[in-house]
């Protein structure tokens, strides 16, 4: 927690997730608005949801076709509730590799994390392309100016594999099972889209006073 | 759909939920009030979640450590949020026969669902009994002035557990795979407490002008 210009508070809330999780497109689309609105500072973190859901055997659309039908209906209503582009269901599963998830990894140690994800959330819904998959990849990472063959090769070496396991093994240690998760600067928890309101009064509540 | 005395209209949303449900307990607890308010008639539908859960293989908890005091933490962070009474967590599963359902079921039938659906959750999360266990199920049943041996001997006959599987066939063919679930007039199904006004906002604007 650091002062604000203004003499006020500046509350971090850390914003987990993974791109590939179908309601973290709420989230990005609409978490730093929000954020800013109230003052906290948002940090993104990619991690492997993926490996904690192996972990934890945590399967919550494979199989269960009433329940995945459901979250495609559900996501489309808090889409348009929101205003966020929706045009039916993307492909899925993604980003087999993780490679997206690695790229994004990459962009948060450089700073151009949210720039990314909201590009690969971009190709994923609106386009309805795998960001995972290399030609779309090397697109969204030009089309930010960036060199996609040197961010991939990169996002395959072993420090960028590292600070993602990482990320990861906070995530498990947080108690973190699922994206998107917010995390208050007092590690209290807050999963899903639909938390991201709560997420963020509590932060506020949970300010030391400036 | 109805014209209420005033010339609106009155909307029904249906509540299905399975006594044994943790966070139905904030719906048994809220959704009345709700939507009196909104003008919207509630229809209080047991049904055996459990049945649907085995078939599509759904397990939220069981084995899920995270998840599960995830979602402890979550519940009394919503409790208290709403004015609703929180404890701590209260045994869990319970209703191992669905007995306390199929009571519910009797009771919808004659009318006495509420009182008995939130006399049930009270035992549950107030007194931390297992409304379920015949003993809590006589008190339950005697304190709302009815007599405990017949009931219980009603919800062991089959009329009460065909009533009982209709529910659950009919939830299973509107898509249902959880409880709480409210179901708007035109067949919109809402999946979970956080979905409540969402439910009743839909229901309003659905509504057929009178």
């Amino acid at each position: 927690m650091q002062k604000a210009m203004g003499g006020g508070t500046v509350c971090r809330l850390e914003f987990f997730f993974f791109i590939g999780s179908t309601y973290s497109y709420l989230s990005v689309s609409r978490a730093s608005e929000l954020a800013t609105r109230s003052g906290a500072e948002l940090v993104w973190r990619p991690f492997s949801v993926r490996t904690l859901m192996r972990e934890q055997n945590n399967v919550p659309f494979a199989g269960k076709p009433s329940k995945t039908r459901y979250m495609w209906r559900d996501l489309e209503r808090r889409a348009m509730r929101f205003g966020v582009p929706f045009r039916g269901a993307p492909p899925y599963p993604i980003d087999a590799d993780e490679l997206a998830n690695r790229v994004a990894t990459l962009a948060a140690d450089e700073g151009w994390c949210e720039q990314f994800t909201r590009a690969a959330y971009a190709a994923w819904f609106e386009a309805h392309r795998d960001p995972g998959q290399s030609q779309v990849l090397y697109e969204i990472v030009s089309a930010l100016g960036r060199d996609p063959q040197a961010c991939v090769a990169r996002a395959n070496e072993e420090p960028v594999r590292a600070s993602y396991a990482r990320a990861t093994d906070r995530a498990r240690e947080l108690g973190i099972f699922g994206s998107p998760t917010f995390v208050a600067a007092d590690g209290e928890i807050f999963w899903g889209d639909d938390r991201l309101e709560d997420a963020i009064d509590w932060t506020r509540c949970h300010a030391t006073k400036g």
